[in-house]
């Protein structure tokens, strides 16, 4: 399986330095640099990077998919054509305008670093991680194998998703735990400080964790596409906490033992799917 | 200073093991064999164990801290009297009660682990992390500096604070990160499971952390002392979700936008604190 990776940051950086007789190109020169510094096959121009090759990656910022797919479609018509974005809000957009035969499936490695760009790639940074692929109306059964096969070589755990379940759980498990956390960090820093960050111990640093993210990323999880869904669900989580104010000031203590019971279920079920995945 | 701690469990039998000196008892036979095959200095009962102590510490769970000072008081009238539980809020009371002259001084080491006993004690449990002092009308000068050399000695950074302060930064560090981290958890649980344990990475896994918090412990936490400021402190928090959901679905970013970054900021400056202390 020949691939090629455009765009050569943190996570294309990583997945050509995980899969081997990968080729790579970016558009700036320091990040080429970089990469063969580290070993990466590094090709001059997007064209020589992509002929002949039978899986395309384009490790580029959201704005620059649909760009990198026309070209690559052109330049390798029977490649199958993937991405690495966190949304697959416009992926059908894409597969659509492409010229018919193109294969398009998406991809979204969750798997990420406090670095940024080529210096801080690492062959491991795939590795035990969930790697989302999701279909689109250009899929058919090899393209998705092939792109599940990408996954793998990279150490990902490939897992099929539809769009609508992909942007469902990216709600659940990345959009609204940053909106909770900055929440409880913001709603503490209007308390009075004195001894607030003395005695702040590693529960409250744990809850509040992802309030550390940085503007940018965090505005582009929360302001970026589909915002009605995240706010049913910030909704759904106010309303839980309100429900519990009420209930435990009254005395009424059965739902709240029963949803916080099952609240603890739910996260052993996760060290759980954890511990297997490890053991693996 | 002479120290004798009375319960020899997780944080009784790491302090008999941090500060040297320290003579324990525990009323449980099995718990006095395990401490002595540690190297803790063990006493076969109370008495022998107070007697002559310049501290005594009532390491017991909080239904039991009473009759501790109580059998303190008489055996060792000199001594500082002091306790570790997380809440002061019972405190005043039972200090209240004693003979005049009785010296009694709150603690609350900011320190645990998911071990349970003294087969999990540890030397250095306290080492850098906050030990809240909560004076009561029974403290002097003398007396709370005792127990600040106390925490000292054990590692640990002692911090001086009133019962009502004390109890205001647990709700907000402590009992609202258990209901917020529990409420996502809990709410992420009704969603369709499909995908979700396999797609968590580590924020949601670091959001949702607290909710794996033993049923005993989160309920004395959530239904114990001062439901009302817990129940208070929930709704800000969520208030502040819901504020946020309505901004975003009408594109009124700039009040998110300042919030996340009064978050961003308050999270940062923890990450400071606790290099400034690890520094040290």
């Amino acid at each position: 399986m020949r691939v090629a990776v455009i765009g050569l940051g943190l996570i294309g950086g990583s997945l050509a330095l995980a899969v081997p007789g990968t080729r790579g190109f970016d558009h700036d020169e320091a990040a080429r640099r970089i990469a063969r510094s580290r070993g990466v096959d590094v090709a001059d121009d997007v064209s020589s990077a992509v002929r002949g090759a039978d899986i395309v990656v384009a490790a580029v910022p959201p704005d620059g998919v649909a760009a990198t797919f026309t070209a690559a479609a052109r330049l390798a018509p029977s490649a199958v054509l993937t991405d690495v974005a966190s949304s697959k809000r416009d992926l059908e957009g894409f597969a659509a305008s492409l010229p018919p035969g193109a294969h398009v499936v998406g991809s979204h490695p969750l798997a990420g670093s406090t670095g940024r760009g080529v210096e801080a790639a690492a062959a491991d940074l795939f590795r035990g991680r969930a790697w989302a692929i999701v279909p689109t109306s250009r899929s058919d059964t090899d393209s998705v194998r092939a792109v599940g096969e990408l996954a793998r070589s990279a150490g990902a755990r490939p897992i099929v998703l539809s769009q609508q379940r992909h942007e469902a759980l990216m709600t659940w498990l990345v959009r609204a735990p940053l909106a909770v956390s900055s929440a409880l960090a913001w709603s503490a820093s209007i308390e009075s400080p004195e001894g607030l960050t003395e005695l702040a111990g590693p529960g409250f640093r744990d809850a509040t964790r992802l309030a550390t993210t940085p503007a940018a990323l965090a505005e582009e999880l929360l302001f970026g596409a589909d915002r009605e869904r995240l706010a049913v669900v910030l909704r759904v989580i106010a309303g839980t906490l309100t429900d519990w104010a009420d209930e435990i000031v009254r005395d009424d203590l059965p739902p709240v033992r029963a949803e916080l019971a099952a609240a603890r279920d739910m996260r052993a079920q996760l060290d759980r799917a954890s511990e297997d995945s490890s053991a693996k």
